[in-house]
């Protein structure tokens, strides 16, 4: 699996003069996208399916400041997976400094907000997380 | 017509230690949906209504700084309104000077993306806006 | 102590039609300041006076979707503060149904970075805050 | 000079499906500071040498709407330059489709928020922009 790569913007520091710890929460998302695109499941062609993922809970503990230009990598990993509940982890580092550890938790419901059991109804991608 | 209020929040400056420009963009649409629903067509109910108003345009001109904790009062006045095309100027202020001068254009669609002509179809939303 | 008030903006929002989950922690920043305001240390006097508390950890639980124009309210509590950590806890309430519960964690850092004692630097802040 | 590249983030998007019309100020932005280094002047090195450049003025035309997992490319050129005011332009792309066409205005400023005369006092930077 590749890292993913987030380039801090200045429109992402605070008067602080660091990044504001809310975007951390939003390279999360882009790094979990980015994630699922590597295992073959592109968000945009999920929701396509009519599969929604909504974000049920998230937790970040931050160890050091970033600021603008600094380039952030951000490994992720599915820490448990039952077919109905997922939760991934994000490891960030600045260069061998790692920078936030932080971690979200999803389910997988249909258009009309059902949940959705993937073992049944989306095997394939079932498999692709439980192998993980 | 009441002036619309926002506090600049932390999360809304940057390592300059003032206000990032983009967010007056943001606050231009907080006063609009703000004075939509002064006028008696909240935006909410538009979209019920099948009416969406995407954004065409936008020019800001960026007078005096602003940072956190300040007060922005900000003044809306239709422009100009054709019946397809709507333009919005915007006046910000921080107690009497004047730290923004903005504007947007807007039309109408409904849902399957067509122009709207709201005079034939919604002639009171019309009329609410063609009078001020 | 007065419950914070936050209507959700339309560029809160995302294609899911929903707040997007980020924001909430936004909304957690607004509040916290509200709440410092209101026991009379308002965050932007606090960084004149040196002080600078940073975000350490967050932790959201989101319970129920929320939606433009939709009206939140937000408790602050604190759930502990030893002098040089404080941690405080945010319940935000659509009327009368829970939408998120979550906390945040800060330290206390002067303008070169060390952590600061409050109970010995700023022992009227120390004492507002261990008196919640 | 390389283009400039952005995939749409899900965090981007707004309720009506698509991008969110704020977010093109801030890929101006982005595309801004990538040109800025390309000519050999990062905006980081810029403010370490004392040198701030805010954003007075932005116009942008949205063409057609862009949404989540998009990649939008940008082309930035400097309009005009006189050594105290810069104009630069942006066209975005989506494949060979114009999305939005917009503009940025700033000066240069000292840290005591002097206007910088750049041909006198940073000479080798006005060069970079006035040859452009």
């Amino acid at each position: 699996m590749n890292l993913y790569h987030h380039k801090v913007q200045y429109y992402e520091t605070d008067k602080m003069g660091i990044t504001h710890h809310s975007n951390y929460v939003r390279w999360m998302e882009e790094a979990r996208i980015d994630f699922l695109g590597q295992i073959g499941w592109p968000y945009d062609k999920l929701e396509e399916m009519g599969v929604i993922s909504p974000v049920t809970g998230i937790d970040c503990k931050y160890k050091v400041s970033t600021t603008f230009a600094d380039l952030i990598t951000i490994e992720v990993k599915v820490e448990s997976f039952n077919g109905v509940r997922l939760k991934l982890n994000y490891e960030m580092k600045k260069e061998d400094t790692v920078v936030c550890e932080s971690s979200s938790e999803h389910c997988f419901l249909n258009k009309e907000g059902n949940i959705i059991k993937l073992k049944k109804e989306f095997p394939d991608l079932y498999e692709a997380l439980a192998g993980l």
